[in-house]
């Protein structure tokens, strides 16, 4: 008996681990992708929201692309982008090469696409989002009633220190939260489930060169230009953690729905610290009851992933194109 | 060769594993334990500062006992103690049973009798502060030259996720530092050397029943009460997490003095987060050198142990009394 597919909007940032987490999404058998919604993040909206559309057509994906929100919830928390790490087109060279769009950007919001796509498919439609949370922050904002209508939530996204993992912008912080704390903090205190994939197993899962390199003459073009692109990415992390290769960060994410037997989730509900050194942090109470109120206190338990078998979650690349 | 003895200060809050920690102190060959001085924590400083007396007393220590800070640097972090841990009399019943005191406490305050002692002897004295670092600030804000004259400190308190080691007092949190966070801010960040033995190691180091029980028959009669004292504190943690015996929390302080060789340490500066939900959390950053300037860029390294050996430390128990 086939599984049946999960139909996915995806939230995101391109970057190239993005484009990884794409290639999943838009050509896995088991994924039905819906949507796709562009964030600032690893670049401004302009420059994701471009590649995005861009990916799409790479992908051949006849679906709504919207652009989204252009900075956090907080004007405060406006930070630069990430293209130290994903180049200057946030495609590590590559963008150039993506074929035309195929069709006009969606003329919504993308949180207003998100509220729509979901109030059209209640109980159906799983979120994947891997940039700074705020398009979803504002689609819970504009209709509260989503939460309790979206199948699914899977983040990339938060820090929980485990293994000596921690922050990538703090010693505790890591990138998508700390670039909207506030929108993290909305959408992880939110009335959905939410899987939180954080640097604890993203940062175990590393596909190294030569994995990157079987993507070479495969899916029309497009393994090759997802070689290519990764050139750049693995150079900063080689420079960085000499791991020979990359963290599969936001595949990681797409992931957890193909193959949940790879993670190991801890349940609790999850905040974010909004001041101080601490900012940007994700912080899970796993301790059950206390005696005494606490900021989690009446919060949804979340699943953090705490674990996972890397091994599982690369083999899916040989299963695309 | 004999190796020297080591001069200390031992700043407390007793506290059971205080008083266990005091009994390595007071009694351990390689030890000159110097002066006591009392603190707020698990405790009224009444109460501690009680409990300091009589335990001098028990140890037939002839030295100075200051009473310290009744509180934390703000009156807005005042918390309750920890009874419900340590017993109605925060020694698991057996403080009754104490010598009276043979001298009266010192009249200067405890963060007066630490500059004093520490002047008097420059570069000599080694401070193990097991409770909130209330009267170790104070000395600093009164005194910031002693900074350069002590040899080294030690102290118990704070958590840095290892292992799925976290807080005891939040999910982030230990109590020592969230009884006086900004305290522990200042002195982590002094121009001192600090070891800091948080949770993740004094975790490890688990006395269990028989290790306990090996003390009776010893010390003239202190082993005995240590025993005793332990009945209170062993079934609250059998309670909680079914360890079989008690955390020798700040034992541990004193053990990195004695077993160095057991503790793996990590270096870098080390903040505590001061607001919002991980306020008390320590928070290091072992990064090295940043592009930007953080909180922590210009704060000493200091040393945080990551892993012990916790047979090396619970041997030192069979060499006292």
């Amino acid at each position: 008996m086939d599984s049946p597919k999960i139909p996915v909007i995806y939230d995101t940032d391109p970057g190239i681990d993005d484009a990884l987490a794409l290639a999943l999404l838009a050509a896995h058998p088991r994924f039905d992708l819906v949507a796709i919604t562009s964030v600032h993040g690893n670049a401004s909206v302009d420059l994701t929201s471009r590649n995005a559309q861009g990916l799409a057509a790479l992908f051949k994906l006849d679906i709504p692309v919207a652009v989204g929100a252009a900075g956090p919830l907080l004007d405060s928390r406006r930070r630069d982008g990430a293209l130290h790490v994903h180049g200057d087109d946030a495609l590590g060279g590559i963008a150039h090469q993506l074929p035309k769009p195929t069709r006009p950007a969606d003329p919504r919001p993308a949180h207003q696409l998100i509220c729509d796509l979901v109030n059209e498919r209640p109980g159906e439609l799983t979120l994947v989002a891997v940039g700074p949370f705020t398009n979803l922050a504002l689609a819970l904002r504009q209709d509260p009633g989503i939460a309790g209508k979206v199948k699914q939530v899977v983040v990339m996204g938060g820090a929980f220190g485990l293994k000596g993992h921690s922050g990538n912008v703090s010693p505790v912080a890591e990138a998508n939260i700390m670039a909207d704390p506030e929108a993290a903090d909305e959408v992880l205190t939110a009335p959905w489930p939410v899987i939180v994939v954080g640097l604890d197993v993203t940062q175990e899962v590393i596909m190294r060169e030569a994995d990157l390199a079987r993507l070479c003459g495969r899916g029309d073009g497009a393994g090759d230009l997802l070689w290519q692109a990764t050139r750049h990415y693995q150079k900063f992390y080689d420079a960085r953690d000499s791991i020979g290769g990359i963290y599969a960060h936001d595949a990681s994410a797409a992931a957890v729905l193909l193959v949940p037997e790879a993670f190991t989730l801890r349940r609790g509900p999850v905040r974010v610290a909004l001041e101080g050194i601490a900012t940007g942090q994700t912080i899970q109470d796993w301790r059950g009851e206390q005696s005494q109120p606490t900021p989690w206190t009446g919060h949804p338990a979340q699943q953090v992933c705490v674990a996972v078998d890397a091994p599982k979650v690369l083999a899916l690349f040989d299963e695309i194109f």
